[in-house]
C-alpha cells in the first residue's frame, strides 16, 4: 500500500523572524493559505488517506504538528529525539511501516515545499510509485527546470535530451550539488538536467535493504528497533538509534551510492520556499508587482514583499524590497538578499541573542 | 531686555510615525540629545535667562512643554486656543512682554531647528538685536548657503556679493520662495541669497506697529488683547482674538511689506530639521553611512537612517534607506523621499486612520 511520510524536522531559519526555533517554517501561513505542512498533507487527498500519511519531526513539533493536522491519527506522528538529517528520519519511518504492512511503499515529502499543480504531481507520484515495485529501485522526484536556478541540486538523467520528456521513470546518472550561475546555464541547455525536489519514493523493504549496503552504520543503529516496534520498548530503542545513527542525509547516504535510481520528471510549479524571495514569486501580486500581506501602506513602491501583523507598514519610494514584521522582531532586506537571512539567525546564535531566535 | 520667544505649535508630520498629533516633533528625542525645544532653550545658555524666556504653543502642549522645560516660569507658557500660522502667535508674544517691559526686544525661535556653533548664533544675535533697537528694524537671520537647497526658503541681500560676510545687519531686497534645483543653483552662484531660517528679532513695539500698519486684521483682532493683558479677562480676550484674526505667518504678512527690513547672515550649522533626511544628515554615522538609533544589526548596509526601541531591527543589502519604528507604525522609506512622508500622513487623515496620526 502507498504510504505518506513527511519529513517536518527543519527549522527553516531563512524565514526569519517569522520562523523561530519554536515555530519553524512548516508550521508557517506562508501564502494565507493555510501553513506549508497543512498544504502538504492537504495536496495528498485523493492519494494517499490520513490514515497511511506520516509525519516525522522533533519532539518539540509534536504538539504543533498535532494541532496542526487534527485529522491525522496521533500514533502517525513520529518523533524524533535529536535531528539526524533524513537518512535516519527515514530509517525510522521505513522500520515503523513495515510493521503494519510488509509491502508497504513510502512516498518521502518534506513538509515545506509548494506544489502548484496537484492533478500532474499525482500522476508523477502513481508512475514513480509502480516503478518503485522493481527490486532494490530507489524513485525521485526531479522538476522540469524552467530557469537556471542557483539555490537548487540538479540531477542527471538519461532523459529524452532536450525532447519533451513523457510521464515515466528515467535512469537517473548522477547527483550534482547547487550549481554556480554557468553551470545551471549549462545545465538548462543540455536538457539533461532537472532539478532535485527531494521527495522520493520506494518500498520500505528496499530502504533497507539499500541503507544496510550503502550506509551500515546508520542501518545498525536503527536495527534494535526493528526488534522492538510496536512494544513499549520502541521510544527507549529509536532513543538509542538516534544517539548511535550518524548524521547524514539519503541522498549522501544512499541515493549517491545506489545503483538502481530513478527518476519521474514533473512540471507541476514546484518550488522548495527556500527563502522570502520564493515567497515573493509564488505570492500573489498587485499591478506594481508588489505582494502585500496584513495592514500595509504603500506610497511609491514596486516589486515589494511586505507580511505584516496588526502594526501599520508604510513603504515610501521603495522597491525590491522584502519587509517582515513581527512582534519582537523586524526585517528589512533587499529582495536579491534574502538567502542572507540565514547569515543573521547564525550572528543572533553567536551572540547569544537567543531570544530572537 | 532681551527676551526669547520660543514657537512650539506645529505638528511635523513629515516625523511620522514618530511625530504624532499627541507628541509633535518639536518634543521629539531626534537626536538621542535631548528633544529639540530642549536643545532649542537649552542654546539660549548665556544669552537670555529662563525667566525671560517664552514658549508659544498650542493648548494641548502646555503641559509637555513644562514638563519638558522644567527651568521655564509656568507663566512663560503662552498657549493658543487655535493654530493661526505665525503672525497671530508673535502680536500675542509681544503683548505679553510688553506689558512687563516697554522696552522688550524679542528673540523670534522656531522650537525644531537645528544649530551646531552656539557660540556663533549668539554673536549674530546680539548684532541683530543692537540693529533692532532701530526705529522701525525688523531683524531676521539669514544662514550663509552650502549647497543649491531647494528646502528652504531664500532671502536676497545687500550683501558683500560673493566677498565674505562680516557680522553685521544688511538690507533686505527680497524674500523668495523655496526654489526649484536651476533657481537655487543661481542663488547660490550670485553670492546674494541666504537661507531664511524663520528667526527674528525685533522690539515688541516696532512689531506691533508694522503689523498695524502692514495686517491691520491680525492688528485689531488682538488689541483687546492689550487692554486686559495681565487680568483674568486676558484668557478670554486671547480666545476672541485667535477666533477673529485672519490665518497668516509673519513672512506674508509683515516681512514682505515692511520697508525696513535687516538679515545679519550667520553660518552656525543650522537647519531647520525638516525631514528624516535632515535628521540622518545631521545625526553621527558609522564607517558605512549608517546612523543607528537602538536595538539594529546590519548585515550589508550603507547609507540608511533607523530609529528604533525596543524591537530589533534588521536590515540585510539595504542601502540609502530610512526606517523609522515605533509601538504601532513602521515607515521603510527611500532617503530620497523623506519629503513625501507628509502625504502618507495626509493619506491617513484622509481614510479615518487617525488612530496613527
Amino acid at each position: 500500500m502507498l504510504h505518506a511520510v513527511i519529513m517536518a524536522g527543519g527549522i527553516g531559519s531563512r524565514f526569519w523572524p517569522r520562523s523561530r526555533k519554536a515555530r519553524p517554517k512548516q508550521f508557517l501561513n506562508v501564502f494565507g493559505t493555510g501553513t506549508l505542512i497543512q498544504n502538504t498533507a492537504g495536496r495528498l487527498q485523493g492519494l494517499i488517506p490520513p490514515e497511511t500519511t506520516y509525519v516525522v519531526t522533533h519532539e518539540r513539533y509534536a504538539e504543533q504538528t498535532q494541532a496542526q493536522l487534527p485529522a491525522l491519527p496521533a500514533g502517525n506522528v513520529l518523533t524524533e529525539p535529536i535531528s539526524r538529517n533524513t537518512a535516519p528520519c527515514i530509517a525510522y519511518a521505513a522500520i515503523r511501516l513495515l510493521e503494519k504492512d510488509p509491502d508497504a511503499t513510502m512516498l518521502v515529502l518534506p513538509a515545506d515545499h509548494l506544489i502548484q499543480d496537484v492533478r500532474q504531481f499525482h500522476e508523477v507520484v502513481r508512475v514513480a510509485a509502480e516503478k518503485a515495485q522493481e527490486p532494490d529501485a530507489l524513485v525521485t522526484i526531479g522538476i522540469t527546470p524552467t530557469h537556471p536556478e542557483t539555490g537548487y541540486g540538479y540531477i542527471q538523467y538519461d532523459g529524452p535530451s532536450g525532447k519533451e520528456d513523457t510521464l515515466r521513470a528515467y535512469r537517473v546518472r548522477t547527483f550534482a550539488e547547487k550549481p554556480d550561475v554557468a553551470t545551471a546555464e549549462r545545465f538548462l541547455d543540455s536538457g539533461d538536467f532537472l532539478w532535485n525536489s527531494g521527495m522520493f519514493i520506494w518500498r520500505a523493504d528496499t530502504i533497507l535493504n539499500q541503507m544496510q549496503r550503502h550506509l551500515p552504520e546508520a542501518y545498525e543503529a536503527f536495527e534494535p528497533v526493528q526488534q522492538v516496534v510496536g512494544t513499549e520498548a520502541e521510544a527507549a530503542a529509536v532513543e538509542q538509534a538516534f544517539r548511535r545513527t550518524p548524521r547524514i542525509s539519503i541522498d549522501y547516504g544512499v541515493m549517491e551510492r545506489a545503483r538502481k535510481v530513478y527518476v519521474v520528471p514533473g512540471s507541476f510549479g514546484w518550488s522548495d520556499v527556500g527563502d522570502w524571495r520564493a515567497v515573493y514569486e509564488h505570492s500573489e501580486k498587485d499591478d506594481h508587482g508588489n505582494a502585500l500581506q496584513g495592514n500595509v501602506i504603500v506610497h511609491d513602491a514596486s516589486r515589494c514583499y511586505v507580511q505584516a501583523d496588526d502594526r501599520l507598514v508604510v513603504l515610501v519610494g521603495m522597491h525590491d524590497t522584502v519587509v517582515v514584521d513581527t512582534e519582537d522582531a523586524l526585517l528589512v532586506c533587499n529582495r536579491e538578499n534574502t538567502q542572507r537571512v540565514k547569515q543573521v539567525v547564525e550572528y543572533l546564535h553567536a551572540h547569544q541573542l537567543d531570544e530572537y531566535v
